[in-house]
């Protein structure tokens, strides 16, 4: 513990200074205009591995962006811990709302604002730095492999392939992740459980051109209008989700088990104070913390159609448009729920416009155990640095490759993330704490010897 | 008429070749960015009716852009007769479905494609060459003003106040505007009715950042899912506009009124194909030329909000916005509309968002008579140039200005257009035929000799 602090206050400028410098690459991966930086931030990953004492990294190709793999095999006898995370990151959109550029990170109150710095550079970093450190204080105590990838925020569908065809490198006998939140520095968590994904575009078409909107508007059908009726429908007035069969396979979760989750520190006032709005809205009958951890939803990702422009400008638009994204819980699937939508989304449409509905990416819900010995390591190193047991939360986002994980290498993860709901991950002003990053770093190497520890008894 | 076809024909090329530059100024009037584009039109429409012949021109500078006066009086005696047209023009997006660049004009087929080739600057500039034609022949019978706008794409708010305060020297009989269409080349007809307009913007916040849609999803108002919401609320199941007492004022036309109107030469298979929709859409009980000529209208011309870009962002944005026009018929009002409008919006919005409406421009609906000498005098005029007495129609689009040339001057207006519904005005690919450009031209010193004549009776 002594060895890894004093690393940790050697260092730690060092390891702010370098990760500065891999978020100032822009490594968009959901925009093709941004594909030479991401290759560049993979290029970055790779050397900080060999540079940390990694072996056989390599940049591994895809149809898409590439894996970044490296290991240590110290001893074939000890367990091996395979780091799953990904250096591609979130648009930066809106531009507008960012207080310094999203790729020009700065520190302000011992925070690192920029684009990834939370999710999922940042955290990240922590496995290269924490690894560096083990292996320059002599104390790694297990096998490592390394598994960084550049299409997570796009679905990790490479990834998927990459595994299937990479199972015999990939022997391990756990998945370390740190890409979640805790619930704040002074109370850690781990979460135990992720939502699933079905995210699709869909794109309305009325008449074939742009009309002036004088000439033929109340006569031919309104592609806005008719796409917001539609969306309209998704939903009754209990916000419950309208597509039939949407709920069939939701896990309900026993009385039991929901006052378990309820008990979880949370203040629904501080809640809307911290988002400035007067009320929530959710679904009827569940808690704010049930709505975005036990619930499956139906949110309106994007929307956009006719004249956005400064101005008036009276058209009647041909086409409409919005991307829309389903969270999913067990035991929903995302290729039946996508099919689920589409298939009740073209029922919907008025025979005065045509519907097309693309699929991007899904991912599948999944429950991590809480009794395995890698949580037990994941929560017993928390408590020694936090000074405090974690509470295992349900995290509303989606890590969709965690399920693949499971399927493909019968592996299960340990979600040990060091963020915060207020990093404003996915939004502008993006940032991580250095209290947080650092504390990842000195966790990291804990778990590490907990897990080799505890699987040699 | 023989020295009307001789000077037409001696001259078309360079009228077009005019026309052209004309076309290549960007006069964007909504955008701020293109405010030296509309100055520069400005400036060139000045020169073209000063090189014609015409006296006293200026530009009348306003808050906005300015407006274009000029005149001949020849014989205080005579009628004068003020030719009303506007040189802005709409913005050009979405850029990406033209043919050819907006500014940069081409003639294929025998049309000019370009932005404004149709509204309204190619109708204009009929005006200004007929007008050199009649001075040019020694033929001019009437005295005329003219009074060119740059901003009747955004709701003519200057030349209103400009009218009040010179209503001196805009002494006149009777208003002619070219902006307005024929039902075909073969089918003459002169619009004796516009729909008003109310043009709003609405805004709707949900919470105060973008959010993860993990994280937050489910549990906060989605302002596109709720913008979506309150649109659909405003129609019911037959298209009927729901906003409380939207149609109090709509003016009802008897069966025998609205049996004329049918029998204008329309076909609903031509309409459609033409559209290439399977199914038109609109106001329950009512026909197509009903629906767009005779009955108000609530229209999206734009919707934005979240992340448009390419690919998936899983964002719960911040803010929705949307455009909204609501075309108008005798005898509802513009700013009582736009009040109906933004109460019942605001009044339907959840206490989870907040609603901001900003009334955008509004224009009053008009009747013009059938009886008028003037109303003959055009009729007369394109029964000689097109060999077919014109029909009367109700446009569905609107010049909020007639409505105040009224008010303010107590003039009546001639709607005597040479357009085609076809012509892609306001769309990608406007265009305006070289047969209807140089029968303006034609048409338009018949109008005058026959006012002149019809006045001296």
């Amino acid at each position: 513990m002594e060895k890894i602090k004093n690393y940790i206050d050697q260092n730690k400028d060092r390891f702010i200074a370098e990760l500065m410098e891999m978020l100032r690459i822009p490594s968009v991966s959901a925009d093709s205009k941004y594909k030479a930086d991401v290759l560049r931030t993979a290029e970055f990953v790779k050397k900080s591995l060999e540079a940390a004492g990694a072996d056989k990294v390599e940049l591994c190709h895809t149809s898409g962006h590439p894996i970044v793999y490296g290991e240590k095999i110290i001893d074939p006898a000890l367990p091996t811990v395979i780091v799953y995370g990904h250096y591609d990151v979130q648009p930066p959109d809106p531009m507008e709302l960012w207080d310094s550029p999203p790729f020009e990170p700065v520190i302000k109150d011992e925070k690192i604002y920029a684009r990834g710095a939370c999710d999922d550079k940042g955290q990240v970093f922590m496995h290269i730095k924490a690894f560096e450190l083990m292996m320059k204080t002599n104390s790694l105590s297990c096998n490592v492999r390394f598994m960084i990838e550049g299409e997570e925020e796009v679905g990790s569908t490479n990834l998927g392939k990459w595994i299937h065809e990479n199972k015999a490198r990939l022997k391990g006998d756990v998945i370390l992740i740190s890409d979640t939140s805790i619930i704040a520095n002074d109370i850690p968590s781990i979460d135990v459980g992720l939502r699933g994904l079905s995210y699709v575009e869909v794109e309305v078409t009325g008449p074939n051109r742009d009309l002036h909107s004088g000439v033929y508007g109340g006569a031919v059908a309104n592609p806005i209008t008719v796409l917001c009726e539609m969306i309209a429908k998704m939903k009754d007035e209990n916000n419950h989700i309208t597509i039939p069969g949407f709920y069939d396979d939701v896990l309900t979760l026993t009385q039991g088990e929901r006052d378990e989750l309820n008990k979880a520190p949370f203040s629904l006032d501080e809640y809307k104070k911290d988002l400035a709005v007067a009320d929530v809205l959710g679904e009827k009958g569940y808690t704010t913390l049930e709505r975005t951890g036990i619930r499956p939803t139906f949110e309106l990702n994007g929307i956009w159609g006719g004249y956005i422009g400064e101005g008036a400008k009276t058209v009647l638009p041909g086409k409409a448009y919005a991307k829309i994204s389903m969270r999913l819980v067990p035991n929903q699937g995302s290729d039946k729920i996508t099919k689920l939508f589409a298939d009740y989304f073209t029922s919907i449409a008025p025979s005065s416009v045509k519907v097309k509905v693309t699929p991007h990416h899904g991912g599948e819900p999944v429950v991590t155990p809480t009794d395995s010995i890698a949580f037990k390591a994941a929560s017993n190193a928390m408590e020694t640095t936090f000074g405090k047991k974690p509470i295992p939360t349900r995290g509303g986002g989606s890590i969709p490759i965690v399920a693949l994980f499971e399927k493909e290498l019968g592996l299960k993860s340990v979600l040990m993330g060091f963020g915060l709901d207020s990093d404003l991950i996915h939004s502008p002003n993006e940032h991580y704490g250095i209290f947080n990053f650092l504390k990842g770093i000195e966790t990291i190497p804990l778990f590490f010897s907990n897990y080799a520890e505890m699987n040699s008894k």
